[in-house]
């Protein structure tokens, strides 16, 4: 079964940033294909079939022949119950390598500071676009004013100092401010690279809201536990839009039944 | 590019094993395509390109327009050298994580003493057949006389205890004898399993000779750490074959260029 | 605060093997530490201090001065809480990377089919003994009358082969049976040595009943995960033996406040 | 033996910055003993020892009974030729496993941009401080005047664009106008926490100038590859200030037989 959207495939994230898909291998049977090693068989089918003996309906019979499975009422021992619930088990029980036999490459582009909580990712693979070869472009993330004043109460992280409410004027203020700061941070940094600044120090005052671009991998099993940390209420919004739209999405698409059982839906 | 072999395409190992071809996925060109990541550029071509303008043959145009680099001669700076040069590059440099936005899955059957080599690669991943569930089919390893015969004097890990020399004679009676030993341990196996002795305690007799299957994954950067250590003249003879006729012959065609580089010859 | 066990200290595990401890780096307080770095804090006392100012029973004075924390009472806000709930917090939340400055070292000796399982777990480091180098010693695994009898019915893995059920006679005969095949075993192997079988070959039918011998090390987050999984009841009974009274032993010991939380024990 | 700088030891880096040294485990002569677990014999000695026996210089007696090795001259087959060398040869081999048996945390204060090239290595754990959690002190990297000069003609990397060139003069200017640019940062960074602005996205216009905090731990094979591709050339000055006199540093004291083979002096 393959996924409607291609590589290529792009989800605009933030104000300048996006998700791009560019490559996937692996799938849901591929998994369960992958599980059967352990007992010597291939994939059955995510149903349980239909015993063609005795035409019970929880018995079974497997697509190919060579892999047949006794009918539980007619003789004797019948195993196979749709590889449905045998990847819900694979998921609930903790086997967890078939899991890591499906993976996606995707392109991002996101603030510095989004990079910087990303790869602490320890099992996926970066390559980021370095101002230390070009000089970055000048895109900048600037917070809508419903984000600025999105300071819960509930979520620590994401809180004032001194827990002091910021007023929708002063929010305005800030986000005409912080405009105003990255226009004079662009500036100096095109002087300081025409003055011959070397560019890997021309780069240091450039601020973490400031976009750069990555190509990430990694296997499913990475990226589930990534989406588990970085979908949490607990993330910082920004990232959690990339995780959530972005991967998520991608995710949920190219590995639909996975992704049911991921996120506790019925299948 | 895609490679003529396909998925199910398998090739014999010693005596009853074999290394299947399940997957891959990303490309040579790919792993240009993340490495340009850095500079924000993509895939430019293999070879050099010829500048339409001035005709130099050093310079270059690349296929896609809004990727042009100027040429050297007529307006300044060229720096597309061919992309078979910065895959080389890239190797040479240790710049290694765009290799690992490639990758591979093979599926193995093999003796037990090699998967207890082969487990010691801690960046693959692992599912293998257990005989905690199914019983062991009857398949051992049984080396032929040239490989007994095979005592060299300058590969230490191969050589016999105290340097005794292996006559031919002896060589083929301990053929003989292992033939016996393993008919000996298959019907000790079936006789405990049919006694009703656990499947996970019946197996605790059975030989690293025997023959188990696996799934096996990876990408392209720890397929290739394995290949150095696993295609060595020091490597035991056995997994050298895996190594060398199974899971090298599979990256040389998935990854031409790359496998070029590895294995240091001129492309 | 250190553990009483020394180096070299050792437990019996099944009738040959043994668990024995070389190292371990870090503690409970040095993961306090370590989570603290995001805050900028240090340890700051297991229990919650008292105000010297308002006296206040929920109030706190870390131990060291330029470490204060306001007193919730007088002053404002008072965070510490104690570090017996930070550590908990850090537990239960999946503050993971902490716990990974601790770590262990051990010596294990076992069953070959117990190294088998062990190395699985793809995050320790291991290093053993090698039949290529030297003739393995001649100790054999014989499974207890009692532990050929624990054929579970509520343990799939432990299961016999289409649920027979061994009887105590048949367990006897199948234990004498074993230790003349484990005999039958030595004297081969001893016999191909001698003829000048190469030492790499020598030991293919050496049964995965044989012991040998390894060092482990891996950090706090990763022993615990090997735990997880091989204390758990689905895990084959011998290499449980290891976790639970081996490797959970001495974490138990070395990380007393981690290995309440892991167990879910009130402190 | 032990090294003479205990805990806490620190070293100054950049302007701002400190390398600090907070624990370490295993040992030169602990990585032999791990690695003589392959052939079941301990650490016999740095030198190769004298023969009792027949006093033959090239002989060996390993300092305890018990793992007596048989003297070449006397009684056949001497295999101790001094663990010196056997150190140099597992890394020359590759045999790269008893070196994750050691290991080293420490504490860094560094810009930034440093951390961001230093979490690409992956086998590491880190803390960070958080500006979610906590303001980031005011501190921040300024170059002087010889590193801003420093424009490599031979290092591409830390070229300038265009390959213009920073004049003695200019360097200067831009020295003074970089202070400024930080003070007017922190200026408005205080300013948006006292309005209210959470401080998640208070912190996104700061430079990747500034100073943050971590600790980092990682296994003696893992931060010889950092030291490799952060001791070269290549790497940037200021990370590489950070490897050569502050990581390195502490290896070469703590693991000095290891540190001369890695920087292959003779020992």
């Amino acid at each position: 079964m393959k996924t409607t959207f291609e590589a290529g495939n792009t989800i605009a994230m933030l104000d300048h940033g996006y998700c791009k898909f560019i490559e996937s291998w692996g799938s849901d049977q591929g998994i369960i294909e992958t599980a059967r090693t352990s007992t010597d068989k291939g994939f059955l089918g995510w149903e349980p079939g239909i015993c063609p003996i005795c035409n019970g309906v929880k018995e079974v019979m497997p697509p190919s022949g060579d892999a047949w499975v006794e009918c539980h009422s007619c003789t004797g021992k019948g195993t196979h119950i749709g590889d449905k619930r045998l990847l819900k088990y694979l998921w609930d029980n903790l086997h967890a390598t078939p899991f890591e036999f499906a993976g996606m490459t995707v392109e991002i582009q996101a603030p510095i500071f989004v990079f910087r909580e990303w790869h602490r990712h320890r099992t996926q693979s970066y390559n980021e676009m370095s101002a230390r070869y070009v000089p970055l472009p000048d895109l900048n993330y600037i917070p809508s004013i419903p984000r600025l004043l999105l300071n819960s109460s509930t979520n620590k992280q994401a809180s004032s100092l001194n827990d002091i409410i910021l007023t929708p004027d002063d929010a305005h203020l800030y986000r005409q401010a912080l405009i105003e700061h990255y226009k004079s941070d662009e500036e100096f940094y095109q002087r300081a690279l025409k003055m011959g600044v070397p560019k890997e120090l021309a780069r240091i005052h450039l601020p973490v809201g400031r976009y750069s671009k990555m190509r990430a991998t990694g296997n499913l099993r990475n990226w589930l536990s990534f989406l588990t940390l970085r979908r949490s209420p607990k993330a910082q919004s920004e990232i959690r839009e990339y995780a959530q739209y972005g991967v998520g999405y991608f995710i949920s698409e190219l590995f639909p039944r996975t992704w049911s059982n991921y996120v506790g839906e019925a299948v």
